[in-house]
């Protein structure tokens, strides 16, 4: 388990002209070793203007961090073809309507698609609300946010596509320059989709999912650098109340979109989702899991994008089963009030461990594509202790104890 | 304004056995300069066990972080005439009875019974819940929450004193000591009350405060280091509403305060307070402020700690006949959930900013008193904008534009 490090730095207001793009996914665009967390950063100008370095040889030990400015995204009234530049086909060694690039932008979109018309149908009645925005200099996103429906308190579904550069600092690959070269600035392409639904009925979970494609260019005055690339994401559950069933069923849909692929994807990314989606002030996980993966390059690419394309397209399956089962269960005030406390949690965890919400929030970014994660509604109860054996606890056990669900 | 820097850093829950105790101080027990954010550390065993130290010659550059485990607090049935040690009295050069830290003391605790007691009675219902605590090494204190009266949502008011041991790489004054010899574990003393009420009525604002006294004494191993104090905290108001008369009066009674003492401290107090509470994310402050000062030894010792007690003294008479002006208005649904969106900015602040809390969460403390600064409930919708020239939009206004109220 790699040491997570979030950094963050006040100064004051007008003196702020910096910041740093992991927007809008909020599980972010960045990609942590044992050693090292990238960041990779936006410059319209193409100068190597950030650097996260992460003095992680003693877990206690902190980063360091330069920054970024980046251009601010426009709104779009259009939704385009591809928020891919032009230029992604001439250069890469396929069109770019066979590049990584280009099948991964492609299969973020459809998802998005995809998604979303499930959710309209599961809801009957809400409508999603898109924001299309691009940047200048490429990459742009579309958010798409449904409020208040029928069975969605808020659910949204965001993809995007983001041009950068990193400094060569912060990038591995860089280092296998010839040693007397000093490296440039890498510039990268990261897309993705990021969403979170938080249903309305206490006994319909949240969702939360995200699949990322990352990659850097071969910088041109490092010529020993290979051109890196790398996936990450993962989908889990966060119910406010067990029904067994339910948890055994979204977890098999995990594993065998794992198995489809390596037999140690199901176990290893369980885990670490488990790891990862963990509120540690409080010696619990925000939810009952699923998968989480990052900084995943070890595989073959083709076979990595054919993953994380069996992975969001598993999203409907895994979920709107136990929506439709859940959605119209009659509830008390109670079922409510304990559910808005574990939204509480949610919020939480988003708002002090998730690094995407973290960087993202500090550093500058589409404010409400971040926090369109958090819940509608959330409550705190001081010192709140669920009685022993209830469906309440048995969350709270679940969530402090993870379980084999399989 | 310094450089406020916060840091987490993760690592997987079974190995944590490392923490840093700021808690139940929502403000926390450190104190900031231009350069340096110190910190202090409890070691039951008095060994130097963890460093802040805060490379912020530049402002982008990030914190080195050692840490301190702690003595976990144990529950009391009854509350204890001091949480001061014995020895406190033999070595003061006053006796315990009236040295700074008993006078302090019992400032704050005479401070949570008159709050606590004016609160009870604006509420006409509600009744606080006591929890009392103490660690076996001195120290301890008195959590008091309201939760779910007539008028309050959530009231909770704290007291704590916290001994504990700092490393001298943390002490600016150990570097006084003769440079051949190397500093050793700087003892500190640290108390304070910190408290947040929110109210049920959309019209009556959500207040918070916190005083603290903080000394060191002169180590053993570093004669020629002097003894240090400084004194830290504020007041300020967080309205959903503008009701310009209640803001008016409650910055007059801070200034008067202030004025007693120095013509200079409500206008430097003012401004810091509106620095401090500034949600950076949102470009706006989490309400209208008040006063707010901190690492404040510059002035003569009777002095502050006669200003501190006068501005502790002033939160009744500033705040509850606001209250009962606001408590029993009439209002409407959409006046309720914008002040709940209101309060999910308060929870944005608190977790991702303030320093307290942020380093009470990920270094170990007593969670729920740390928390108690949360609302019962809070609320955020996607992109939610007020229309120009509503009473929602004149609050976020001036919660952008922070403006002189007297």
């Amino acid at each position: 388990m790699p040491s997570i490090a979030t950094i963050t730095f006040g100064h004051s207001p007008t003196s702020y002209s910096t910041c740093l793009a992991l927007h809008p996914l909020s599980s972010s665009f960045y990609s942590s070793s044992a050693a090292t967390i990238r960041v990779p950063l936006i410059s319209p100008t193409g100068k190597p203007n950030c650097l996260i370095r992460l003095s992680s040889a003693s877990r206690m030990r902190g980063p360091v961090v330069r920054c970024a400015v980046i251009e601010k995204e426009n709104p779009e009234t259009e939704r385009p073809d591809t928020f891919l530049r032009d230029s992604d086909g001439e250069n890469g060694s396929m069109s770019s309507s066979t590049s990584v690039r280009a099948r991964f932008e492609k299969m973020i979109r459809d998802a998005q698609d995809s998604v979303c018309q499930a959710l309209e149908k599961a809801d009957g009645v809400g409508k999603f609300k898109e924001d299309v925005w691009s940047r200048p200099g490429g990459g742009g996103g579309i958010s798409r946010v449904l409020q208040d429906g029928a069975v969605w308190e808020k659910a949204g579904v965001n993809v995007s596509v983001v041009y950068g550069v990193m400094p060569p600092e912060a990038y591995r690959a860089a280092k296998a320059a010839a040693s007397d070269q000093k490296p440039g600035p890498v510039p990268f392409f990261a897309a993705g989709i990021s969403s979170v639904l938080h249903p309305k009925n206490p006994f319909a979970p949240t969702l939360h999912f995200n699949y990322r494609y990352f990659e850097t260019d071969a910088p041109k005055d490092s010529p020993g650098a290979p051109k890196q690339w790398w996936f990450g994401g993962g989908t889990d559950l966060t119910p406010a109340y067990i029904f067994e069933e339910d948890v055994k069923h979204f977890h098999s849909v995990q594993k065998a979109a794992c198995d489809k692929f390596d037999p140690s994807f199901y176990p290893r990314f369980k885990k670490w989702c488990d790891d990862y989606f963990y509120i540690k002030h409080r010696g619990e996980r925000r939810g009952l899991g699923g998968i989480f993966f990052d900084d995943l390059n070890e595989y073959d690419q083709e076979m990595l994008l054919s993953f994380a394309t069996e992975c969001a397209n598993s999203v409907v399956s895994a979920y709107i089963p136990i929506i439709e089962k859940r959605k119209n269960l009659p509830f008390t005030e109670q079922h409510k009030a304990w559910q808005q406390l574990r939204r509480g949690r949610y919020v939480e965890f988003n708002l002090v461990y998730d690094r995407g919400t973290t960087f993202g929030l500090k550093t500058g970014g589409r404010i409400e594509s971040i926090l369109v994660s958090l819940p509608l509604t959330a409550r705190w109860e001081y010192d709140h202790k669920p009685e022993e054996g209830t469906e309440e606890w048995k969350l709270l056990d679940a969530c402090i104890n993870p379980k084999d669900w399989i």
